[in-house]
């Protein structure tokens, strides 16, 4: 239950004592009111019951709940904004309702069973710096059977993209820089410009194909095992002729739950065969049910998540209806348990590629 | 001569080892093209002679001096950029003329005197992470009495800003968040925003008055001594109603020197009157030549060393015409040599204030 706090755990709770990163996240509209429009959905099943928000940050989730009705909600935040969410709750007179713990979800202590965890814990290209781990910790720890989690689910998607304008202007630039020819340098600027991945906003039409599902992750199910490595095959057909410069990375997640579905959700699982998880292309969007979704696909308003973008060094010229197949796999870097490997290996018009990359 | 190599200046060098670097300081035009300028009204000056360009970088500026005619020029960059500089200047057939040397300036050898120094030393305002200390350096070593240095001179300045905005969505913001009071994170957001100095755009309209020369240096007669703690004197009148919300620091550099004044800069100094040097307020843009200036005042086109913000925690309201008066010191941090401590005291209706701040 308790695993030692590291190094990594300390420098990563201390860079969300800083408020700009909160300023930045509440900010983003689309983060903020879909959380806010998923707890009113569900307000039926709040009120009256106990919520633990895992990461709680400024505490503006847990103070939606407890708007919301709920009985009592536990904030945990490991990060001193712990501090100034006790202040914010308290200025707003709802220290009976919502106690904020300084803490590791590992390291508090709750003495009651919970019916709803709510957490806002994705990183960039979802699993990057993310809280799911001590999501599943809270839930194996304190959650009721037949609870609520917001979100619900998750999922990851890819897709192959083109985008002429930002190869061009990290590599085409040196070709001609004020008349002189600095050729020499489009080696290193790849190397600079496409070594790491890169967090950036595209647009719908930057993407090639349906996009892919890396992986689906039920909240209810998860575990911290099969997070440490996440292995997906693809296989998209271009619906264009372009130059394939890329991967995109995405992800949405679903508030789905006992507002829907009155009956328990570990029965239901009702997105399981519509994700059709055994690697098949999901059509965009496909939700069969009014579940509320926040998206961060390039079609959809933009979010401080953006899109995570992994660029080849050379681009490949598709055909329309070309095949790309390989497989990716997200894995822990050993190096630093926060960073994360993203091996990609590729096959397209009868070539095969790899590419390695370390997200820090 | 030769001062040891320390660890900062090894993460500084290799800091400009990433091309992203080199491609937004070439990417602003009005750095480079100026630059190109300079060069090319002074090429009856430069034409057949022998040119230094101080932290070289790609070698644009070595090879704008072999355009302009010069006999020989040492590009020298402590920076592995100096690598790729050798390949490019390979590329433009020019390895008889421009000569790259990888290494401090400290460090490497020139068998001869030289006409020019050409360097592009400037950092944000001025001073933070300068190369002058290297140009400074080779002028003492290499440049023939007579001889050009380009930039001739440099002048930072300050002045008082009001930003109501940026006061507002960094403070006011928590007041009201998505409806809930939040005003207890204004302390912390307070510090978070505005303990450091922060690199932005403002624009004229910001400014309250004309503004002051917290520093003029001559290339030609400046010292390391004189760099260590620079310190100024200056008394605002606000010339409106406003609040008043922190100090902008912004800097110009001039290329003045042969091409304008045939006889001997040394003896010419024909901007030391001009500046009004002991504290006056100087008006914008006074040149009574034709020299060419780099400016990046806010009310001048944008460059990428934009304007640097010293923002108090509360705004202060001024009436027209009230006085501001203080003091300014620069220093170099003891903590780590890189670092440049802002102190700032300055008085206004009767009350005084002391804000100290750290640029790292």
């Amino acid at each position: 239950h308790r695993p030692p706090c590291t190094d990594f755990d300390v420098a990563y709770f201390h860079s969300y004592s800083h408020l700009g990163i909160h300023h930045e996240m509440i900010k983003d509209r689309v983060r903020t009111e879909t959380y806010r429009d998923a707890i009113m959905q569900h307000q039926s099943f709040i009120a009256g019951k106990v919520v633990v928000d895992v990461g709680c940050g400024t505490g503006i989730l847990s103070i939606f709940c407890a708007q919301a009705g709920a009985k009592r909600v536990y904030a945990i935040d490991a990060s001193d904004i712990a501090l100034q969410a006790t202040e914010v709750v308290k200025a707003n007179n709802l220290s009976d309702v919502v106690l904020v713990l300084h803490g590791r979800v590992e390291d508090v202590e709750i003495d009651e069973e919970v019916d709803v965890i709510i957490s806002e814990w994705m990183g960039y290209m979802l699993l990057y710096e993310s809280m799911l781990g001590s999501v599943i910790t809270a839930r194996d720890r304190w959650l009721k059977p037949g609870g609520l989690i917001l979100p619900s689910s998750a999922t990851l998607y890819m897709a192959p993209v083109t985008h002429s304008d930002r190869y061009s202007d990290s590599v085409d630039f040196w070709r001609n820089v004020y008349g002189i020819d600095m050729s020499a340098m489009v080696s290193l600027a790849k190397q600079c410009a496409f070594e790491e991945p890169s967090v950036e906003t595209i647009t719908g039409e930057n993407v090639l194909t349906w996009p892919h599902v890396v992986k689906y992750i039920d909240s209810y199910s998860v575990t911290i095992n099969e997070l440490e490595s996440v292995t997906a095959n693809f296989k998209f057909n271009s619906m264009m002729r372009a130059p394939l410069h890329g991967f995109a990375f995405w992800f949405d997640v679903e508030f789905n739950g006992h507002a829907i579905s009155s009956t328990n959700y570990h029965l239901a699982t009702p997105f399981i065969d519509n994700h059709q998880m055994n690697g098949g292309q999901r059509k965009k969007k496909s939700n069969s049910n009014e579940a509320l979704v926040l998206s961060t696909a390039p079609e959809d308003p933009p979010t401080h998540w953006q899109q995570t973008l992994i660029y080849f060094y050379d681009p490949i010229d598709l055909e329309q209806d070309q095949v790309i197949e390989g497989l990716v796999r997200l894995s822990q870097s050993k190096e630093n348990a926060r960073f994360m490997n993203i091996h990609l290996q590729y096959t397209t018009g009868g070539r095969s590629f790899v590419k390695e990359s370390v997200m820090r």
